[in-house]
C-alpha cells in the first residue's frame, strides 16, 4: 500500500513531542514531507528550535520550516506555565543538527502541496495560523489537501477559558478560516483528548523500556503532571492521569478504528467572552452543512498501547545510532 | 413554619402553565404575592392573557401585572411553533376573570418587594427582561430578594442555537444584568431540565386522574409532543419523553433535596454566534467568585410523582368549585 | 406664558455647574421640579454631594435625588483628571444645606413624571444611565416626556477615544436605549459644543462682575483651562478658549433660535474600538426614520452673552441673601 | 531618474479605469510590473475581465493576475448599482487580448516583490483582500515594499454606511491587517477624494479631446453621474460634480505636492454598526504610533488638469495604433 503523504504543523511543547514520536515511529505508514512550526505553547523562536532539537535527536530527516510569529488578529498568548520556559520542561536534548529551512513555512507548504502528485494530509497540533494563512492566500492548494487532522477546539468546555481550548483560543480567526475553507477537517478536541489519557501506572511502562529516549519521554510527560498539579486548570482525576492531546491528531490517521466521531457544522466564536469557542452543532439546529468531523470517543487502552509501542520503536532507533 | 413569600414572572406557554400548576397546588408552602408576565414564548398580549386565563381557571386569587414588550436590545424572538399561536396549543380555557393589574409589572414588583417585611423569592420562567429592568432601575430592592429561581440557560448545548437556550437567547443582556446583580440566582438550565422529563407512559397517569383539568393538562403536554415531533430541535429519545423545563424552577424551591447543583461563576454571551450562551465556569478557570447555583441533576421519578400529585390537587380544587 | 416644566440629570463637574447656573438663573422660564445625579465625571457620592453643594450655595430650592452607581454594562470611567478630585477643581463651597432626597433618582423621576399634568422636559448632561433605566423599566412614562435635551455624543470625532465623546463612552448602552425609546431627543454633541466656546478675554468679563459667585465661576472655568493645557486632549486653539459643553443642553431650551441642527437617525456603537460612538446618518443612507435632532451650529456671541447674564443673575441672588 | 517600480491591485469599475488611465499615461514615471484584480465593485470574474479589456484597449503590456474571490470573513458586497452590471456602465470595449496570468495574484505579487532589487510601491484601489493575504502569509516581503497607496476608508463619514467607505466596508479585516503590518500606508479616503472632484463643465473638456478613447472615458464618467442621480447616496452638489476616488491613489505618487495629509494612528472597526469604519486618531488620543498617512486636501484644479492630460496621452496612444 502507498504511504500517506503528510506534513505536520506543530508547536513543541511536550505533547507535540509525543505526537512527533508517534508519527516518526511509523515511517512505513507516513510519507513525511515537511514539518512547520507555529507560535503557540511558546514563541516561534522556541517551537522551531524545539522541533529541530527533538527531530534531530530521534534521527528524523525532514525539512523544518519556520512559521508565522503572531496570530492573525489577537496578541499571542503562550502556555509557558504548562510546558516550561524551554517548552520541554526540565528535559534536555543536544543542540539540533537539522537546520532551519530556507523556505518560510507558508511557502514550503505551498510548494510542497503544488509539487505533490497525490493529495496530502496536514496534521496540525497548534494554533492554525500557518494553515489559515496558506488557505487564505493560496486557495489553489485546496484540491491538493486530503484532510486537515487538527488537535484543538472543544464541543463542551475549555481549558483556557470556560468555553475555549488553548489552540483555538490563541487564534480563533485562523480556526474559522480553516473551518470555512471547504477542506475536510477532523477535530480532535478536548472531547476526545480528555478520554485519551494515560494513567500514572501506565507511564511507568514507558520508563520500564529502559532506554535514554524512554527516560526522556517519561521526563517530559511527568513534568506535565507536576505542572498540572500546581494549576487550577485540572480535571477531577487530575493527579492520576495525563492527557496526550496532540497525539490524537496522528493516532486518528494511523488507527481511525480506535475513534468515534460525528460530522457536524462547527463555527469558531471570534469575539467576547466565548472567543475561541468551537461551537459544534450536534443536532443540526443551524441547518448548515457539516464541515468538520468531530471526534468524541477513543479506545483508550488501545491508544495507550500504540503509544508505548511507538516509544519503543524510537528508542531502538536512537539506541542503534 | 412560615410560608415562602414569592412572586412569579412567566410567559405561558405550556410548561409555564405546568409550573403554575405546581406552584398554586402548594398554597401551604408558597405565599404567592404577585404574578407578572414577560414577553417570550409568545407576545406580551398573549402571555398576560394566558396567565390570567389559566390562573382564573384554577381558581387562583392573585394580582397579574403586565410586563415589558421587548427585550432590552434584541428584537423579540418567539416560540409560537412550539407553544402554538395561542400559547396553549389546542387546549381551550374560558375567558379570564382575573383582571390586568393597574400596576405595570416592574412597579408592582418594586412596590411588593418594598412593602414586604421578609425577603422574597422571585421565580422566573421566561426571558429575564422584567427582572433585569427592576434590578437595574431599582437596586434598592436587592436586600429584599432572597433568591431568583430561574429556568433558563445551559452549561452545555442549547435549544435555540447550538449554544443558547431559548429564555437566555431572547434577552441575553437581561441575563447578564441579573447574573451581575449580586442577588443569589439558581439556574435550572437545560442541563437539569433535560433530566426532568416525563415519559409518555407517565403522562397517561395524568389523564387517568379523570378530571377536566387533568384532561386539559394532558392535552397541553401532549401538544408539546406533537410539535416536537415535527421540529428538528429534538433530543435522541424525543418521541418518548417530555421536558417540563419551567416546572424545575418551582420544584427546586419546594423540594431542593431532589436536585444537585454547583456554585459557579456564570456569564452571558451578548453578541456573535454564541449570543445567549450562559458560560458556566465549572472549574473556576476565571478565578471569579461564584454568582449562580447551577443545577445539573434531579431525582426524576420523585419529580414526576410530585408533579402528578399537583395535578390532582388542582383537579380537586377545580372540581369542587 | 406657562413655564417649561423640567428635571435635570447631572454629574457636576465644572460645566455641569455652569449649566445649573444658566438653568437656575431663569426661574421665570423653567419650572424646575427635580435634580438627579448620575455617575460620570466623578463618582455618584461626589456628583450628588456637588449638586447639593452648588445648588445650596446659589440658593436653589429643589429635591436632589441620588442616582445609579454604575453604567449598565461597562465599568465606570471617570474624568477626575479634568474636573479635579472633588469635581470642582480648587474652588470651594460651604457644605450643602440641601439634603439627599429619600427617593432614589429613578423613583423620583418616575413619580414626578406620573404626577405631572403637562409633559415635562428632561435635561441630561452626563452619562444616560438614570434616564435609560427609567425608560427601560417604566415605558409608561414616555407620553409624559416632551423631549430629552442631552449633552453628549458627537457626529464627528470624540474626546475619550478617536470616535467617542465622554458621556456616550461611559454608558453607550444607555445612549442606545434612549435613542430607541421613541422619546424626542436633542443631542448637543461635540459638533456644536466645540463651537460654544468662551474666549479667555470673555471669561474676564465674568471676573469683572466683581462678586464672590463670579469669582468662583471664574475659578471653575479657568481650572478647566489649566487642566486642558496639561492634557493631550486638546483642540487646535486649546489655550485660548473654553468649551461649556453642558451649558448647551439648557441654552437650547431657553434660546433655540441660537442653534442649528438636523433631524437624523443616530445609533450608538456598543462594542469594539468605536464603543460610545454616536453614528449620525446625516444623508439617510440607512433609510431609518430620524430619532434625534442633532445640533451642529450655534450663535457663539449670543451664547456667551446669555451665559454672562446668567452669572450676573445668580450673583445678585447670592449677594442679596 | 529611475522610474518608480509599482504593482496595482484594482477592481475595475469606472474610477479604477480612470486610475489605470493616469498610471499608464505615465510610463516615463511608473515602472509597471504587475496588475492584480480584487473582488469588490463587481465579482472577481468581471474585475479581472475588465482589467484585461481596458488594459488591452489602451495598449498596455502587463501581466494581469486573478485575485481572491471573497473577503476574509464577510460575504462579498458589490456595487453593481454604481458601476453597472458589467462594471463599465454602458461603455463597451473589444474583448481582451491580454491573457489571465498563470500565476494567482498573491503568488504573482510575492514572486514579483522577491525578484525586485529595489523596494516597490503597491497601489490598491479596491478592497484590500489580496494585499492583506500577501502580508499575512508572507511577511518576508515587507522589506521589499516602499509603501501602499490605497484608495479607501474615511476619517469622517462613509458611503456604504454612515461611518464606512465601500472598499473598507467590503473587507475590514483586510484593512486592519494592512494597517498593522508595519508597511507605510497612504490613505486616500473620502476625506480627500470628495475634494478631488471634476465638474460637469470640466468633463466636457474630456469629450472635447475628440478621440474614441476620450468619448469612452466621457461615457464612463457620465454613467457614474446618471447612477448617482438615482441613488440616495449623494452629496449636496451631487448632480454637478464627479468624484474620481481611485485616481487619487496614483496621483499622489505622481504629484505628492498636490496633496496635504497627516500621519495618524488608524484602526479599522471590524464588527457592529461601524464595521468598516477607519478610525483616525488625528489628535493622538490613543497615544499609539502613527501607521497611516491620511490625505485630507488636494489642489483640485491641478488634479483635474493632470487627469485631462492623461486622457490625451492615452488617446494619442490608442489612435496611433
Ligand atoms: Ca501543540
Ligand atoms: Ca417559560
Ligand atoms: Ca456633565
Ligand atoms: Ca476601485
Amino acid at each position: 500500500m502507498a504511504r500517506l503523504p503528510i506534513m505536520i504543523d506543530t508547536d513543541p511543547g511536550i505533547d507535540d513531542a509525543m505526537m512527533l514520536t508517534l508519527a516518526f515511529a511509523h515511517e512505513e505508514f507516513f510519507d513525511m514531507r515537511l514539518v512547520t512550526t507555529c507560535s503557540g505553547n511558546i514563541s516561534q523562536d522556541k517551537t522551531n528550535y524545539n522541533a529541530r532539537t527533538f527531530l534531530s535527536y530521534i534521527g528524523a530527516q525532514v525539512e523544518v520550516a519556520r512559521g508565522l510569529e503572531q496570530p492573525m488578529f489577537r496578541e499571542l498568548e503562550m502556555a509557558e506555565e504548562i510546558h516550561g520556559e524551554s517548552g520541554f520542561g526540565n528535559v534536555e536534548f543536544p543542540p539540533p543538527t537539522l537546520p532551519v529551512s530556507e523556505r518560510p513555512a507558508v511557502t514550503a507548504m505551498l510548494e510542497t502541496l503544488l509539487a505533490s502528485e497525490e493529495k496530502m494530509t496536514i496534521v496540525a497540533t497548534g494554533p492554525l495560523t500557518n494553515v489559515a494563512a496558506l488557505l487564505l492566500a493560496h486557495p489553489e492548494v485546496k484540491p491538493k489537501i486530503e484532510c486537515i487532522s487538527w488537535m484543538g477546539g472543544a464541543a463542551v468546555g475549555g481549558n483556557m477559558s470556560p468555553s475555549a481550548e488553548f489552540n483555538a483560543y490563541v487564534d480563533p480567526h485562523a480556526v474559522e478560516i480553516v473551518f470555512r475553507s471547504g477542506v475536510p477537517v477532523v477535530m480532535s478536541g478536548l472531547d476526545v483528548t480528555h478520554k485519551a489519557f494515560v494513567t500514572l501506572e501506565e507511564t511507568k511502562s514507558i520508563l520500564a523500556i529502559g532506554t535514554e529516549f524512554a527516560e526522556k519521554a517519561y521526563g517530559l510527560v511527568t513534568h506535565y503532571l507536576d505542572v498540572i498539579k500546581r494549576t487550577p486548570f485540572h480535571e477531577e482525576n487530575y493527579d492520576q492521569v495525563l492527557h496526550f492531546h496532540d497525539v490524537c491528531a496522528v493516532m486518528y490517521l494511523l488507527k481511525p478504528e480506535l475513534f468515534e466521531g460525528q460530522d457536524c457544522f462547527v463555527e469558531a466564536s471570534l469575539e467576547g467572552i466565548t472567543a475561541g469557542a468551537t461551537v459544534v452543532d450536534f443536532t443540526n439546529r443551524t441547518g448548515e452543512k457539516p464541515n468538520v468531523h468531530v471526534l468524541h470517543s477513543v479506545d483508550r487502552e488501545a491508544f495507550v498501547a500504540e503509544f508505548v509501542k511507538a516509544v519503543k520503536v524510537i528508542s531502538d532507533r536512537v539506541e542503534s545510532r
